[in-house]
């Protein structure tokens, strides 16, 4: 099904990897719906991935970029801007790593090496993105950006580590960066706060089996996938939500709005009975 | 310009005054997205207003309802399931009315006959559509239900009295009902949470003109008006937003994300250096 | 253990019922702490419980109200300030109350005659309260209000019903009373919003000790007692928070910023697994 | 005026410049209220400012450090630890600074190096005082720990740079390491969110006086001063507050939660006219 929602419109993917990825079904998606754009990854996830056959189907070019590097995002957005002629209207960043979690290292025992390496790979590399869109002034007027996002960066959550603080500043960076490129180029940026999503990226996580069932029981309307995600990045993309900016927007099946569902209880005191029972009967 | 991004989705509409109301905006979008539906209001706003020739426009009919009588949803329901051969999609809740603001009674001199006659209007209104719906099981899995909300209900504005307790109270119903709607049918409940408005509902709030400016100066894409207000809730009654539920949704700019902006400041102190150079000079 | 925090204060106190209240652990405290105040509470109430032995252990008096009445609390404002020889620093106001609740009305199938009950009392008492007291200017500048709530006014729990709406409405009228009583006589006004506490208010909450456990092991401190709360409540009371106005401050061990707890998933987990083993082995 | 609030208790100051400082009143005021802390800053703000004043009047000593390096705050630990003969009670971050604004680098164009230093001093660095506390098992059970932050952290303001992203950062942080330092040791961590105040840090930001100005104004309390800050955090400190943690508390006169006010939106609207007046007479 295709609305032609995103018809002439032009753009910039970050951080497709495999079928899996929220990137690789938003690129498909948004082909769908009538946009060209160009996709990047690093150099190695290039080689560890499949984003080759994505960028077939969706006739476009894979530019390798390290979004960490400034000079690697300037020759990416030259080649962006060769590609399409001209401006272009939206960008997704949806890249996160962290090897304090990769390692091992718990968030008391943080590497502050890695720790810079996790805020720079998931949060200052979209600043360092922006801020080279707006110096080559590469976007059209009332264009879109678009980072994903966790509420791990409002709530804790077991396991999650320096991500949490990485998706904070992410978050902070959205908005701060919002207020000037809107104001001057009516761009708006925002963040999509997604449910726990089965992808490579998110495999890292200590104990996200357990936590993606909890989740899902606590959301009324159950887990968001990673094509959910799509069709919402979509609407923000689109020239149908012009006005909105600055906002962490939760995509989430009703989680982050949740304080305890009746779904979720009930695993968790079936649990609490036996564990009562065990201390009884001992 | 249309998406058909409606196409065969059926609703019902309250609060559609004249042609500045969002729920009129709301409906001629919806329209040109390919929906149809049921107009409502009370008998006297539509004596008042001209919802008669936006129905005309639309091809549909208008239901006379006082949101607060159960009586009058029911029969109101009864005659939109009606009209649509069956279950229909989504609802606009766009119903705010404060007696106190009215009568001038501030907000340390409340009227508490008016006090409950603003909730109940406001307020109480979208928790009795809602428990109506979901008793005539009248809406289709995956529907979505919008009510219009305001930044009051985060943070007390000059002026606006007891409408911000009642845009607070909406609120917290979306919340409380999304959870219950949600997990057994599927429908979504939000707020939008829109800019300052100049509607005829806005008109009564004292120094709306000074706050609109402002708030226009402290967003970065200035304020949201009522056809983009439209346009956003279109996409919240769309397919693409499934999995949003619970939330309430700022779409005004970026307001609710400034703190403070050059523009606002700039105004601001122009005047205080007015006032300084006063105290200086007498 | 006391520092004379409150010494010289003076006070009234709504809500006490028995040894388990919140509010008689305030009091208790407040005592401890150098401050004088009323008791009060509905004449059923005061059959109910065991306030009398309270008073008399905090030499002073029971003063019988109704909070939904304006009458009533106009008596009691004037024998308050009969019983202090005039104006007064602090009113703790911890009344809630669903007849939806009791009468098993779930959410979606409320009663609105019930539902308008909630509000009243739970919420609206609020409102009126710091009406009455304004109008009888009775409290001294940098006074201090503190209302209970509970997170539910943010995030939906499972068969908590219409007191979180209460909640939410109690929190606002906070925030909206906070402004202009601070501008006008510099007194604050503040909700707590306390972990759950298995007081005789929170009894007829459907599956209260489940829920108790798991936000027990979500919170880093476990969550906080009545005894914690009013230890709290007093620092609000004192001189040294005069510029913590309008705020819902979090009491709660923690739990509100947290969004999986290790200890919590962990008896999560240990269910599924069984529950996974049960589906295997059918 | 003194309530012994803190007698007994032990600490660690990060931040005390001078006179203005707010970590110079926090000291002050502690040692009031009967605590016993050392003093810490780095070499260069020692010789700058007046700390070693501060120091003889409440009887301790300055350990100089900087609070990037870990080597650097270990060696505090280890004398702070001698100095106390044994574990402590509380610690202070009140640190900040951004290299960008002080080169007046705009957000736009950030020198990415500067960007690092910003969140390694004003955030980074509250992670690794607090890891080197808890390797070092520093802390007595229900000790409390505070760092200062700002409005800027959630909305942002004109001015404030890649300080706002280090204030998201800082406060995702207390609630992160909240998590894990409170279910082991019982160590509660918040952040207070302090209204705009005179200090030689905050001087360097552009245009602090208009927003002080706004500020106060919005704000029913006015503006909190630096020893109304202080009187705040020893609540903090002390055991009244032990099961608050993972919290931003707003400490403001109420303007986190104001829209706006009358008395700022009349300095707003005069100048407003003025310049309508300009445009109709040219």
């Amino acid at each position: 099904m295709s609305y032609n929602l995103l018809k002439g419109k032009k753009g910039l993917i970050f951080g497709a990897l495999n079928e899996q990825s929220i990137a690789w079904k938003v690129a498909e998606r948004a082909y769908e719906e009538g946009a060209t754009f160009v996709l990047t990854n690093t150099a190695v996830s290039m080689r560890m991935g499949t984003i080759g056959q994505l960028a077939e189907k969706c006739g476009t070019i894979v530019v390798p970029a390290d979004a960490t590097s400034v000079e690697d995002i300037e020759r990416l957005f030259d080649k962006t801007l060769e590609f399409h002629g001209g401006k272009f209207d939206f960008i997704l960043h949806s890249i996160g790593m962290s090897p304090n979690v990769r390692k091992g290292r718990t968030y008391d025992d943080l590497d502050y090496g890695y720790l810079q390496k996790t805020l720079d790979i998931s949060a200052l590399s979209f600043h360092k993105i922006i801020q080279v869109a707006r110096k080559k002034d590469a976007l059209n007027e009332w264009g879109s950006i678009v980072a994903l996002s966790y509420i791990a960066a409002q709530r804790t959550l077991y396991g999650y580590n320096d991500m949490a603080d990485a998706k904070a500043l992410l978050e902070s960076i959205a908005r701060s960066f919002g207020y000037i490129y809107g104001r001057e180029k009516k761009i708006r940026i925002n963040t999509v706060s997604q449910s726990p999503t089965p992808t490579t990226a998110g495999s890292g996580v200590m104990g996200l089996d357990g936590l993606m069932d909890f989740a899902d029981r606590m959301s009324p309307l159950g887990n968001a996938t990673a094509l959910d995600c799509a069709d919402y990045v979509l609407t923000l993309f689109s020239d149908l939500t012009r006005k909105v900016t600055m906002q962490n927007l939760y995509h989430d099946g009703g989680f982050s709005s949740m304080g305890m569902s009746a779904r979720a209880m009930s695993v968790y005191n079936k649990n609490l009975e036996l564990e009562y029972r065990d201390v009884k009967n001992r």
